[in-house]
């Protein structure tokens, strides 16, 4: 008779000898070399098996070893080892190396992840994975935790961007939000808060007592308060200035005062002033003392008493000269500047045509009163591509992301556009019914093609002047060398389209489908288009710049107005060409 | 008989005490501040005489005195001036306040500037002006004077930003180019060289010796190289090759081995890298030594022997801890990098996402090999929102303005895509010659719209998905909260619509053209118009994320394709509609 606890322990002995036999099989492959073999011998051996030898490596061995699993096996393995084993595999590869790993770790259900392995390994996998993956597994984990859980988490959101942080928590359940917000630290809370939508910041600020408002408008920077405010509803307006120092409050209502779109209302007023007699030593210690609270420091202004813009200093200016030297020495004094009301679009330009990181904006006097970061100005230049995008489109733009905003907004955005260039349609309309009669089937088939073509062609030349002039590469000066361009460009492209319309017609439409297009038909359809893309493009190139000249956003003005007009003229000239040139009348 | 020499002399004695009475009695007015009583005196008195009184006064006085003149009377005094008057009120005055009288001055002839006022203050005067009309006369002055004359202006090149002083040589003679090209002194050559366009750049080489060549291409950005080499032919390539050095032509040549649009591509080799173990002051040590030959030096990348990044110090960082405090314990190890491989435009976004200066890239063992900084990041996303305006807009983007590119080659980004979509038409022309004989006129003319409608509809939608992509605010497995949101809001959008156009048949077409469109005619266009939108505007969100999905660019891929569907649609559910379920043949 056998005793059970013997043969526990008898089987318990059997398997660290097969163990032990694995391992230095494996041992002497990896020394050797012989890759293939030892791939048999893993292929061969189970996942516990493998988890029990590779904890028994020193380092170097252990990292060959997990190196040679193929990725499905080497996370299956890696939850078994012990937490010291995993944080030595983490630590010896790099975020690269484990992502494949990582991610296969991840794609378990994020409960398992939590009880099979410790907090810390949990936290170093999510940090070394894809950010994209990361996140979504940070969501699930945090939606499917309770609270005291979230406790544990707390150093792992304390090493994520703020950027980050704000995209999980825009996927996190709305009442567990005020929650999680508060596990962040003191800055991180600011920098995240900043960087949160609308509908959650006023979430957040409606469950903040009037202390933790206050902790976190100090940390804001002023352009980021004002943002805020903008977004919100009065009555959190209101709580937001009481809780704002009054330092704050006087900046706020500054920056307030300035019209929409200027550079007034996107600066900063927290930068740092300079001296002109002041030493290299001394720019360096007043930096080293203001820089926590600032968001640039590396462009200085240099002012006199009455905050007068003198000059313009970098740090990387003060590194290039010794520590007596005085600013004034150096200072840059021909500088690029921006007026408190030039347009925030201008500003982004001038920031991105210089290479700055940061431009100084004046008053009417001449005096100091803000700056405007390269951060800003890149999303200063993102909202106007997609509001040209927009506009050209026929779509209001909207400052808020697609999915964020709701559906009778969008609706009030599309709207109108449609139908404006409905009604507009009443044109085109009337035509036809005008000329219907006298057009045979054949060419009233091929209405939809000439205005299509023409409308085509006269947007090409649109946008590209539209963008050309967004981007300031084309002045309303140049409008006679765009003219000049766009009728030699027309010239050429008129001839092929029309080329290419006679063919299609003789060899798609005849002699494929059997309608009878004459050499005569298909000859005036192929003239029309030739002499409606020329028009539509001369048009095209030529309203945007008009409304330039008028002072109207080409992108808003162009779309509707070209469109119709581009569509009118092409139906008319179609009619002019076959009926009046061709003769090709019904009768 | 009086002496005429005498005469001339009590002449002069008159004008004088002229000129002594008026700066009496402007004195007072001024002192006694009666603004109205000075006007008077200043609209009677000629600009000499006024002259000659401002070079009398004080610097206080002749502040207060030029500040009432009108802008065209004070150009005209000021060219009559000392050069010392006018040097004191150049000085006197700011840019801003000086802009409307050296503007009107400059609209004067620039010879006539150039031989009545002393070469300094031209200058003055010049860099004083609106950057825009600055730039202009300079352009005419430089492209009027002689050779001998340039070297006088070599000072006021001298102060200018290179940006400005390519766009001035863009449009100098080109035979006076390299002669211009040669005032500059050396670094802001290279500066200069850098922003001048393609065709400039190879013409100024192929001018230069040898010696020159090796001069400005010491002086570039390994990344400004790369960018040159990309854009000249194989023989300047040659050239350019063997005088740069051997470490330059190594990191040239890494660079140029990755695919056009990675990282790798728009890097620069050139960064400040650190060790972990360096003191605050080892490390400005460093860089105070390294920053002349950096493009940037407020990010630093701390790496191990083997070049693996470690981790990430900015300058700001440096300066908040002490000097005898070690890299290691302060640096940011969780920071954000990119692959050499990663696509440009996402690493732009990544920089802009997370409010970056630069970031590092990194080659596939983790070794650091490059940075991306945010000037170019900005160039990417301006470029990316070009090529996406011009793709959803049938034209295959350009990487030149459109005043540089040929006509040839507009022709060619243009061609292709109107063919291609002129062709696609088929389709509703097979539809029109299938259903028009069962038609009415009056359904007929309403196809256009019809078509428009729907293919507006189409668009507003699709713009909207294509644009949230790019902007990583719509990922492909949003594409069901994307539908269900397009469902609603077409929902909303079609019963407008089709209202609307029931109306206006009804008003505009019957009641004021006298068009029989009848109720039942009106209802079925309305009705169909409806549908035609709702298909259009699911179709229209679909695509772009289909082809994102299939990895196609969605900008390119939705343009053509979703015209084509949405036209062919909606004319399809028009015949559908009006013939099939309000039976309105024209039998």
């Amino acid at each position: 008779m056998t005793n059970p606890e013997k043969k526990h322990i008898l089987y318990k002995e059997s398997i660290k000898r097969e163990v032990t036999a694995l391992k230095e099989k494996i041992l002497s492959f990896l020394d050797d070399e012989r890759y293939e073999d030892l791939q048999a011998l893993i292929d061969n051996a189970t996942k516990e098996e493998l988890a029990k030898v590779l904890e028994t490596l020193d380092e170097d061995h252990l990292a060959k070893l997990f190196d040679c699993l193929d990725k499905e096996l080497a996370a299956d393995v890696f939850v078994l080892l012990k937490q010291e084993t995993q944080k030595m595999l983490l630590e010896h590869f790099s975020d690269i190396e484990m992502q494949e790993v990582t991610e296969e770790i991840l794609d378990e259900k994020p409960e398992e992840l939590l009880e099979s392995m410790p907090l810390d390994v949990v936290q170093e996998v999510l940090l070394k994975a894809d950010p994209e993956q990361r996140n979504d597994k940070i969501v699930e984990i945090l939606n499917f935790l309770e609270y005291k859980k979230f406790v544990q988490l707390k150093p792992l959101l304390s090493e994520l961007k703020p950027m980050d942080i704000a995209e999980i928590f825009a996927e996190i359940d709305e009442e567990k939000l005020p929650l999680i917000f508060r596990l962040l630290p003191k800055e991180l809370a600011a920098e995240t808060f900043v960087e949160m939508n609308s509908t959650q910041q006023e979430l957040l600020i409606r469950s903040f007592s009037d202390h933790e408002l206050k902790l976190i408008l100090e940390d804001l920077f002023v352009d980021d308060t004002v943002d805020l405010i903008e977004e919100m509803p009065a009555n959190v307006v209101k709580r937001i200035l009481m809780q704002a120092d009054s330092e704050t409050r006087k900046s706020i209502n500054e920056i307030l005062k300035y019209p929409k779109d200027s550079a007034g209302s996107i600066m900063t007023t927290e930068c740092i002033s300079l001296r002109q007699d002041m030493t290299v030593q001394q720019c360096f210690e007043k930096i080293r003392a203001q820089a926590i609270d600032k968001e640039t420091i590396y462009t200085c202004y240099v002012t006199d008493n009455q905050k007068k813009l003198l000059g313009i200093v970098t740090v990387k200016d003060l590194l290039l000269h010794s520590y007596n030297e005085r600013v004034e020495d150096f200072m840059q004094d021909n500088f690029v500047y921006a007026d408190t009301l030039t347009d925030k679009e201008d500003v982004a330009n001038t920031l991105s045509k210089y290479d700055l990181l940061s431009i100084p904006v004046v008053d009417q006097e001449n005096l100091l009163v803000g700056i405007v970061t390269v951060d800003d100005a890149l999303d200063v230049i993102t909202e106007e591509a997609t509001e040209d995008i927009s506009f050209i489109n026929a779509v209001t733009p909207s400052d808020k992301p697609y999915l964020e905003t709701g559906v009778f907004r969008i609706y009030l955005h599309r709207i109108p556009w449609l139908l404006i260039l409905m009604i507009s349609a009443t044109f085109t309309g009337l035509i036809l019914n005008t000329y219907e009669a006298m057009l045979s089937t054949l060419l009233v088939a091929c209405v939809p093609m000439i205005m299509g073509t023409g409308g085509n062609a006269g947007s090409q030349a649109s946008v590209t002047v539209i963008r050309g002039m967004a981007l300031d590469e084309i002045r309303p000066r140049d409008i006679l060398s765009v003219i000049w361009k766009e009728i030699r460009v027309s010239l050429l492209v008129s001839v092929s389209v029309g080329f290419v319309c006679f063919a299609k017609l003789q060899l798609i439409d005849r002699f494929i489908f059997g309608y009878p297009y004459t050499l005569l038909y298909s000859a005036a359809v192929g003239v029309a288009i030739m002499f409606g893309v020329i028009v539509a493009k001369i048009v095209g190139c030529c309203i945007p710049i008009l409304a330039k000249t008028l002072k109207i956003d080409p992108a808003v003005f162009a779309n509707p107005f070209i469109t119709t007009f581009t569509d009118v003229l092409s139906l008319l000239i179609f009619c002019g060409v076959t009926l009046g040139l061709f003769g090709l009348g019904t009768v």
